[in-house]
């Protein structure tokens, strides 16, 4: 558990990025002082959220537009945040398949997290690993999560771009698991356009926007891609360094990272007294045997809860 | 913001339990005192978690089960939580098309919950009403929930009984958000059976349960059902109460309730702490500018959080 030199994590070294990034994952020692030394070198990339329901083509996209920035000199770290179960080693699978159009590329650093089991919470983790990427020289970061749960979707909104996919033909379920995503698209790609029903899609996306009717707002274009084939992606990189453009310009891209900054500050907060109240519990045990007597319902959990944070304001 | 009267919760008229409900969704004055004095006529009903990927026809199952408790004379409550947008009012409108089938029914109580917004989380809104519909004598709880994002799973995972309902033909990757949700089941519901690929699908998890080989517990059940069609929820119901008989009688239920209500005497200690410490941040930032000074770098969110948190042990 030796965490690697600064140093070389600064300059993008690929192996020193990774054990980094496990570090701060797992909590080793002294990777909270790590990530607070990283900090002073970060905050220069662009972040980029993408999301959207399964099979949208999501990862596909990722890979054409890491390709993309390449071509443009560009250095690109990917999280893709991943539903699938731990037990299943679908993480790690999930790098090996990803990595393998970018292997021998040392501009691109891709990794995959599991949704369960990460010290601290998902978001926390994401935070941690873009951090270390962004430390690490990376001109562009993309963050992927599916956008089912609530975490993935907050974790997508909180990038200075949040990209929404969709696609044509997913039925009326899906697309109602639309709803709460739809509203933190700063940009949405028809993906699978070559696709029955891609027309019908982009324009109830139009007709939909038209009606939430935020004047204020500028409203989110809408891009359309085959991502398999390699098509829309120029369109697609243009559009995303238009709407960046404008938001550097008009300050809006300031104020959404200080935003950021201060949700990261808070989740911390909320982090580290999580693990205080784990051991206060644990301490009050031993003296008031609270968990036994919630367990055999002798005190209710409110009240238990109440006589465990007593004294603290 | 008057509280109902405790005796007309507890008898459980509709008026009261509603309104209860809302009152500690909503943290009204005096509610968490509610919770305390309901806890004590609480922890009769049988709890059932029900949970699967969208458009497997959870809803109509859960109509259908009712109906069939309401047979047999058993009072139901529900609590479907509903991962549409509060903004779009999804939640109310989805109480008004689920009570349809109940509306002149006394004996059901169907609530539904916004994912977002609830006030100290999602898990701890549901937990608080079904702890006001158990103490308004319901016999039967169920919580519905879409097995996409690990609080749903979590949620349905702490009932009495897990039941993950898969249906034919979701595709590829709605199936492998399965993952996360087969480890939680203690019963699976194959609905639509009458579709193309039911048979397929009841053999794969039967052939995954095998693979597994979770020798000290039991396997869980597979029935089919087409919810629809109200065909095979005699069959569900029946296996339910098998399972349940078994686990009363081995002990299992009793133990899986005092592992509950430990989760909520710590989701509760968690969920004050957070509001001490939003309290906390507030009274700091006048004199250190904690809030200013993350949201212009000066200084990093881990270094911040510990500033915050000094002096609490």
């Amino acid at each position: 558990m030796n965490l690697p030199d600064d140093k070389d994590i600064l300059r993008g070294d690929i192996r020193a990025v990774a054990r980094a990034i496990r570090a701060v994952e797992d909590g080793w020692p002294g990777s909270r002082a790590l990530l607070t030394r990283l900090f002073a070198h970060a905050g220069r990339a662009l972040t980029l959220g993408i999301t959207g329901p399964p099979g949208a083509g999501k990862s596909t996209l990722v890979d054409r537009l890491t390709t993309h920035f390449r071509k443009q000199g560009k250095t690109v770290g990917v999280v893709a945040v991943d539903p699938t179960s731990p037990f299943s080693g679908g993480a790690i699978l999930g790098d090996r398949i990803r990595m393998q159009n970018h292997a021998t590329d040392d501009g691109v650093f891709i990794r995959s997290m599991a949704t369960r089991g990460t010290l601290g919470g998902l978001s926390a983790a994401t935070m941690a690993a873009l951090l270390v990427l962004d430390a690490s020289s990376k001109d562009v970061l993309i963050v992927e999560t599916v956008g089912v749960g609530q975490d993935e979707v907050d974790i997508a909104s909180e990038a200075d771009l949040a990209i929404v996919v969709l696609v044509p033909g997913l039925g009326d379920e899906v697309q109602a698991l639309k709803a709460g995503i739809m509203e933190i698209a700063d940009l949405f790609v028809v993906n699978k356009a070559d696709r029955d029903g891609a027309d019908r899609l982009a324009s109830e996306i139009e007709m939909m926007l038209s009606l939430t009717g935020e004047t204020k707002r500028e409203r989110p274009p809408v891009v359309r891609t085959v991502a398999s084939a390699s098509q829309g992606i120029d369109e697609l990189a243009k559009t995303i360094e238009e709407v960046r453009a404008r938001r550097e310009s008009n300050g809006e891209l300031a104020a959404r990272r200080r935003e950021r900054l201060l949700r990261q500050f808070e989740a911390q907060v909320e982090g580290l007294l999580r693990e205080k109240v784990r051991r206060r519990i644990d301490a009050l045990d031993s003296s008031l045997h609270l968990r036994d007597r919630v367990q055999t319902r002798q005190i209710d959990p409110y009240s238990a809860a109440d006589e465990t944070l007593k004294g603290i304001e």
